[in-house]
């Protein structure tokens, strides 16, 4: 079996020498005279992880016909809004482990955490308006809002297990496929025109982004921590009902409901997501979220059939397949 | 005596019809069709405040001739940017009342302030990419980042006893002045041109900020929490060591200087602002620090000084005028 690592290497390897200079514009840009300031951007730059979105950003442009010298620093901005949301989701899930690195908020503390995520989100917006076209800093301004929003809806549905599918789908695609949606956009957009591919790129990012999300939220329930390297039960304990708990809720009786909601919600209980795989089965409803994923997936695929063949196209059929079996 | 709120009222009175368009605006802004964003930004606009930001992009734009339509837009956006500051540091700084209405992170939680603060950012950047000019993103992205890394500075240099004064205030007016200056900027140069003016204006800015942020330091150790409205003595709870402690610190022998650093640091010490004020003698430290703030007005009104009468620029000194005399 290949490493997920080694594998996403390869499959961004269309893009690997834009991959560099994104890296070379982030290193710049987290760089500061402040000694302060440098500490704590030394240590973002362990969380960066597999960069899937800047990938995206280059890809959907090569694939569209559409890369300029300023890709690279779009990528980057993407990149940065995704390390902000990181860093300031520390905070707010109260996660002990990401990417195997210790969390900012643990480190530091929460005000510093906050403070290093206000500082990529303006650095981001920084850089975006030193680019030609201000296409950049409208789409990512009006995409943070949503982002915000959505993370701010998700708060606010914590232990409603009545949740609509759809509604949670609203929330986890603005949470996290808008972002997708958004740098996929911008590949094939940036600097201007080009309406009608981009809105296609655009669903192809949304739908991409959404079913990241749920087999995220299905590996938040049944992964293996050794394997995901990130502290897994988080959604259970935070009180986020996602898909799986959802579909296996609804199927459930009054008894097993009333300990469902027990597990999620008696104070001071420990270990509620191993609590909740013993008190029910969660393989359908595990099943039925990645059945959900499988048809975005492809739905993803179908938005950019259309595109003549290259590297690039292909690379991004392969990203979107390797999502639904990722355990990274 | 007048009342505070009625005397900055009477002092911004040649702007008024323009405050209340940015009112107008803030209130566009901060609706949204998510029933729970709405729950929170119907709080934040209880936080809104004196609003002198706005008033002095309003009155440097009247000053120097140079109101445009958009003028009252990117006074909301500098309004925006400070009300987001506001939520953030109520999850830095712990307080618990500030202007007599319960903290966002007091009625919600610390999760819920990182996103509406957020949430706010997001919306100010996203304006200001709809406005004719890109000045105001620029501008205000990088103030965003300067504001940031003062913060972070800030919280770095916590009980630093040996803090040079132009470290100090170095600090002070990245986090404070740095909003002020960059709205008097915008207010004279916005769409754009007009460099000369905006630097005396971005001038009169950050040292009317600095003197605004000297005062605030003052009053949190010496002033009375009935008259100012916020929960005072937070900055020797959080460890920040102001211009009048400095002094105090300076001036005091090794024994006092033991006291000081104990009544900052010993664990689980409760009313460490009062312990402090009954350990040492402030008053020389706050005299010092308020003739400094006295020195820096000066300079403010010596940088609007050439230009030409209006009521405009009247407003300007009296507003200066009045950060030294204000106990709010």
């Amino acid at each position: 079996m290949t490493h997920p690592r080694a594998a996403v290497h390869e499959l961004v390897a269309p893009v690997a020498e834009g991959l560099q200079r994104v890296n070379d514009i982030l290193r710049a840009q987290l760089s500061e005279d402040s000694a302060a300031v440098r500490d704590m951007t030394d240590h973002v730059g362990r969380f960066q992880g597999k960069q899937l979105r800047a990938a995206l950003v280059l890809l959907s442009g090569e694939a569209t016909g559409n890369s300029t010298d300023e890709h690279a620093a779009v990528a980057a901005i993407v990149e940065m809004i995704h390390l902000a949301t990181l860093v300031h989701d520390d905070i707010l899930d109260g996660a002990l482990v990401r990417r195997r690195v210790a969390c900012i908020n643990q480190r530091w503390d929460n005000q510093v955490a906050v403070l290093l995520g206000d500082f990529l989100y303006a650095r981001a917006f920084a850089l975006s308006t030193e680019l030609s076209s201000r296409l950049c800093s409208r789409v990512l301004a009006e995409t943070t809002r949503r982002l915000c929003v959505g993370e701010i809806e998700q708060s606010a549905r914590r232990y409603d297990f009545e949740l609509e599918q759809a509604a949670y789908e609203a929330v986890s695609g603005a949470k996290t496929a808008s972002l997708y949606s958004a740098g996929c956009e911008l590949g094939a957009r940036y600097p201007g025109g080009n309406e009608e591919l981009g809105r296609d790129l655009a669903a192809f990012g949304w739908n991409l982004g959404l079913a990241f999300q749920i087999v995220d939220d299905c590996l938040d329930v049944v992964g293996s921590q050794d394997v995901v390297g990130k502290t897994l039960g988080q959604d259970v304990e935070d009180g986020k009902v996602t898909l799986p708990v959802l579909f296996t809720y609804g199927r459930a009786d009054e008894a097993l409901r009333a300990e469902i909601r027990d597990v999620f919600t008696r104070p001071g209980l420990e270990r509620r997501a191993e609590r909740l795989r013993a008190a029910c089965d969660l393989g359908p409803g595990v099943e039925y979220a990645m059945a959900r994923a499988r048809a975005l997936i492809d739905e993803a695929k179908a938005r950019i059939a259309g595109l003549s063949e290259s590297r690039a196209k292909q690379a991004m059929g392969a990203i979107a397949e390797f999502v639904l079996t990722r355990n990274w």
